[in-house]
């Protein structure tokens, strides 16, 4: 979408150092820009590469601005600046509303008209889609689920039943919400399930990436906050509660009845057991495993990182060998006293 | 389902202690239960709040029966007690038999007319459905797929080809059974692919979870026993065998050819690598990968859990320096000598 | 399909030693081959077995052939051979040209007169499929797509929006490509989401596995070049480059802006972490997070194997006191002095 530099600088609130009447047609890298792209200069590594954009504007911090060759959009978060902008320019794809013939809804559902429901859509009775919700091709929206105005499911998504969302939602293809939690009980005669009878409850401006899943409930829901970022691969089990604007990058798995704080971050394939509480304010490192109760802000980990496969070898060998290690200090301590 | 405490003890098999004629409508948490609701006293954290309890009846051992201010369902395993009586009020959500007129179902397959087929399911020739088996909506069953009567595909389930499931299985969305196994030869033009012309055998009373995958053999079938449990994002590889009543968490990962023995439990982000044989009754702990044969059985790690970021670098930087750490006592030794 | 080894021998361009007219109908295992069947000799390990084979003929080495008591197909590299006269042997499923009327395809999308699109499959707008290729039942093709020649998408895949493929893909059902990346940028308010705009561009000969995820680029495309091989549950994030004849197990992630080169080798839920390039080459063992640049062909590794529990804590207690060992090394090293 074509956009004057005005009119962006205008609509995200930010100061423009350049015509107002140029028109502003894409994003692109700090590298690839042209000129009827925008970019931004956040990272200092690039700060080198300014004098020779081709961008027809910069969206950067004050302190860069007098460097910046062609238009500038001053901002004190360059890259927030972008997304906003970029948003105005690459708005997401959005179709008419209505329901496609190939479709199926229940006749015990309430769809809203401003709603759109995709080509192979199943919609079962007792589910509520909202205004501007949009039902993507392929997907399932199970009995008495509630999706809240302006959610989108995009292709092949699955809330199974008893999903309840806020607004604004946007749930990645494969993303499956409300399957049964893991409860199994042992029995002599084998495992028999543990009925999950719960729910799961999602907050305002929610994003859950692609084939990721979210439990339902045992008893009582599995509750998703405000503006939580869910990559793909993630794996909420039954009863958890993510506490709001916490991101989780892909794979990361938290198991049942852990609640999360506010505003925590795990990297990829880190994750937390199950029955644990973690407090706000938390970032988990990249395959890191916390196995106990969090209750002061700050960074956690407990990955190693690639070596030459020799080298680790022998730190695999040195750690097999350190009782003895320990013994042979201990006799030394000895033998010098 | 509303259901009197005497037909639940009956149907279970177990003591009541309190008015048959109460009626239970719903299963609840220990601090949630109210008049209409059984809980569970398993754990005997919860023993405190035993007599505050809100709840109709509750479920306990009987060494606890004495203190239940309230009515007592006496059993020596209350959480198999409980999962039984809460797939009785909560019975498992089915569908009337039938074809939706939406689903795609090949001339060349064989449905039983107590099978359900949901909206937008498609089902290959040569696929066999038995009877009250559900194949839910969007769901994909495809050539020489063998169901069993009474297994249920939630939405969105993909059966490749070729497998074959017992009876009474759970298969949740997203899920994908009778993939292609990974088999590739390397040569000097690139990778070749293998053909994988095996099938999958299910046994009977299986569960597997959300976006789990169990790929087809590469020759010959990979198998898993009767009552196994799978969690979400599981991904068991060609030609594996997994034992009967063997429960894998999220993200357990079992390489090809690898046969894992009975009652095994395989904890979140554990796995094992490919072709070798672990006995049963092994409990591999969470992020622990096996990596040799196992033939005692017990409980086998090998991950870290989280700690401080700046304790853990210290570790890393430690483990790092081992060799010298090894040298310098060495060093000591000889001195000493 | 019934084959004569004489045909197969011509076919994959080796030498047989027995009858041309002998007809293969399938391939086997070593032990389990008749009359009917090839197998192969590639690890010396079965070789002791030889004697006793019923196959009807088995692909070995040069230097085996003479202990064959069977007809002998003979060459260098008998698993790659398996390989080519089991695509023969067992061609992959494919279908009839054509449209089934369950599927949806939009008026602006162009479909070749030689592809087949399933049941219930969608097709967007501006999506172009190519000749002969299979868009799987319940599979999603997005805007903007551009499916090369003799692709097949099997059931229930997902390209999001703006994904070309080369020639001769095979895409596994529940494969998610084209999602968006995980970008976002964090305000006082909560996340802001960073638009992702690029697309996805893949390489001729790919296979991507089940339930599989490869996201778009934020700006500019993420590649996936010719000839790569990606096992089930693979997540490739926004703007990675992955090199020529690159294979990846199960659980591989590669995180966002990564570049890796060709033939290197992923082994299961190994990985990489965002904005490093890895040369080509590169062996990265299972469970392995590389954590910087690699510019060294080679193996590399950063993971314990399993112990028995007791023991595994046992070494995670001393890696515990280890800065108490250095600093006891220390004090005898003084006291020495």
């Amino acid at each position: 979408m074509a956009i004057t530099l005005g009119e962006l600088a205008d609509q995200v609130d930010c100061e423009l150092r350049g015509s107002r009447e140029t028109v502003i047609e894409t994003v692109a890298t700090f590298s690839g820009a042209g000129p009827n792209a925008i970019t931004f200069l956040s990272n200092a590594a690039y700060k080198p590469q300014l004098p020779d954009t081709r961008a027809a504007a910069v969206i950067l911090k004050p302190a860069d601005a007098d460097d910046c060759p062609v238009a500038a959009i001053v901002h004190d978060d360059p890259y927030a600046c972008y997304a906003r902008m970029a948003a105005l320019l690459h708005p997401a794809l959005t179709h008419q509303p209505g329901v496609h013939p190939t479709a199926f809804v229940s006749e015990d559902a309430v769809v809203s008209k401003t709603a759109y429901v995709g080509p192979n859509a199943v919609i079962e009775g007792n589910a509520v889609i909202g205004d501007g919700c949009e039902i993507g091709p392929g997907s399932y929206v199970g009995p008495d689920c509630v999706i809240g105005a302006g959610t989108r499911l995009l292709a092949n998504v699955t809330f199974v039943r008893a999903v309840t969302t806020g607004q604004r939602g946007l749930i990645h293809p494969g993303a499956v919400i409300g399957g049964d939690g893991f409860g199994n009980a042992m029995t002599p005669e084998g495992w028999v399930k543990v009925p999950q009878v719960g729910g799961v409850k999602i907050g305002d401006d929610v994003e859950i990436g692609c084939n990721s899943t979210v439990d339902c409930g045992a008893i009582g829901d599995t509750v998703i906050g405000n503006g939580v970022r869910l990559d793909n691969l993630v794996m909420i089990a039954h009863n958890c509660r993510i506490g709001d604007h916490t991101a989780m990058a892909a794979y990361t798995g938290i198991a049942g009845s852990t609640t999360i704080g506010s505003r925590c971050l795990f990297a990829g394939k880190s994750g937390a057991v199950g029955h644990i509480t973690i407090c706000d304010d938390v970032v988990v490192t990249g395959k890191t495993m916390v196995t106990k109760d969090i209750d002061t802000p700050g960074a956690y980990a407990s990955s190693f990182a690639a070596e030459p496969a020799k080298d680790w070898a022998k730190n695999v060998a040195r750690v097999r060998r350190l009782g003895k290690l320990f013994d042979r200090v201990g006799d030394l301590e000895k033998d010098k006293s």
